[in-house]
């Protein structure tokens, strides 16, 4: 179980510290990376010691979060994991790390406690929300690329400030950040704009293969192992497809099925106030949150759909059909 | 030629009179009406007596901007027009008032000067952070419904925080909004999320026909007018479709071909850093913004988009083919 810590009590315990390395999570988005990355930048400044590990191979997108930062071999004497909310996530690369870690930065209030120190705030739109807490903390002047680390953070979380986790908290911290130089049009532009020809292809595919049931409050999309060979798209090209169903106006809960090698399907359901996406996922074995969840199916296709309208009308009250 | 004022004169200004008629652009956005309305909201709030008008019908989506909201009939002393950059702007039915603005709140560097006393600031984001400043100066307390227009006219001229008009001000001013009760995901969900049936099978339908040239820097889609009839799409479901071909991965140029009904196209370029889509549109009789201008250009579609290609590589320094 960890102790809670503050931002100003985290900012004393790096202060105390030397050598520090800092973990983020396997599949690392921009908020693990651009935390990790701020706070190495904010410790360097500081005269420490420092380093950021990843167990995957960090997406080319990501690369000017560590633009010019010397990556240090060194045997660690501290170690600080950033939005790690379990030590599982650390990945298989860097598990053996998971009992050693003496402060946790977090916002996840899925959060394990595994970490000697935590400071958590579940309330917090991004984990470099607390970065940025603890680098006020730690005195640092906040130079540009810092800032970009955390704003990367930030803006990757909230969906560029459009989720409901954003507050005015999330708000004045990006007002300081463009502040200290931000260059929020690049990033915006790498983090939400660009696809692939094969991810616009692959979406091209999969939205012709969109149909609706119940009365049009359900829009199911079927991504294929056809399409994805089709179009060409890999790993990286999936991300983003499960909302579309549900931006269809009218629909109150949004299915994605994706086609696995063996013929079942992983099932991706969103739903807006009307609906209950982990009831739904639920009823089918799987599970998650209110607006976002998920089950896995055998195939074929169409018993799969009639599965998944069966669980939505046993689920979702007014529902017609 | 107008007398160019402060916020705390345009305050003054509206402090001082009654009867006020403000005046919105035709085929209004977020902006207009946003602000529009949250002017109107709180000049009520002072006792005045105020309505809003737009020329054209207020699509159903805006329609919690007026919730609640009084409009009442009477002969204006006072006309104010909001983010009306030219007086042709307000549309027929409104066009009798052009000479008779007292008032006009805009942040468009192309502002025509047409009012007598202009308030204008081309380095804000949205009029609305201008409303913002008045309502401030006006020292009227900002409530819900006040602030979820100016949050409104905020969010969609800047594409939700996303466009790189966005500055720290505009954070700060939406830190403010959320603060005084925003409920910022229900108004980010109808702006930005939800696309009518048709819009989806339109989009579809026009990503088909996306073709590259010039070894993928530029890439052109065609929206005709048989797709627009087969999709079943309005004139609301064409907004946002011109950004799409500058979002894949590696376009310089990207280029959305309208066709009219006369067989003629209303061409959309846009670019990123590498290229200026105001003098590729130049060349071709057209005009607009470094990042965003059009053109018209008589069809043939093949014929036409000769033209584009060879005004891109005249004008694209470093463009292959």
């Amino acid at each position: 179980m960890s102790e809670r810590i503050t931002a100003a009590q985290a900012a004393d315990a790096l202060r105390a510290a030397d050598r520090i390395l800092i973990l983020t999570h396997q599949y690392p988005d921009g908020d693990t990376l651009g935390s990790g990355f701020a706070l190495c930048r904010a410790l360097q400044q500081l005269g420490k010691t420092a380093r950021v590990e990843c167990a995957d191979t960090i997406p080319d997108k990501y690369s000017f979060l560590f633009e010019g930062l010397p990556l240090p071999a060194f045997e660690p004497a501290f170690i600080c994991s950033v939005d790690v909310a379990d030590p599982r996530l650390l990945g298989k690369r860097l598990e053996a790390f998971a009992d050693r870690i003496e402060l946790c930065i977090d916002h996840h209030a899925s959060n394990t406690a595994y970490a000697r120190h935590l400071l958590l705030d579940a309330g917090c739109a991004a984990t470099a929300e607390l970065i940025y807490a603890v680098i006020r903390e730690l005195g640092v002047p906040l130079n540009r690329a810092t800032a970009e680390g955390l704003y990367t953070g930030i803006a990757t979380d909230t969906g560029c400030f459009r989720y409901s986790n954003t507050t005015a908290a999330t708000h004045r911290i990006a007002a300081d950040l463009m502040e200290a130089g931000v260059r929020a049009d690049p990033i915006n532009r790498v983090m939400f704009d660009i696809k692939s020809r094969s991810r616009v292809e692959l979406e091209r595919l999969a939205l012709e293969s969109m149909r609706f049931y119940l009365d049009g409050r359900c829009a199911v999309m079927l991504v294929t192992t056809g399409m994805v060979q089709e179009s060409g798209a890999g790993e990286n090209d999936m991300e983003g497809l499960a909302p579309l169903p549900r931006q269809i106006e009218g629909v109150w809960v949004g299915v994605t099925m994706r086609q696995k090698e063996d013929g079942g399907f992983k099932v991706s359901v969103r739903s807006g106030h009307h609906a209950d996406a982990s009831a739904i996922c639920a009823r089918l074995g799987g599970g998650g949150h209110v607006r976002a969840a998920g089950c896995a199916l055998p195939g074929p296709a169409a018993q799969a759909v009639d599965r998944i309208l069966e669980a939505v009308r046993q689920t979702v009250p007014g529902i017609e059909g």
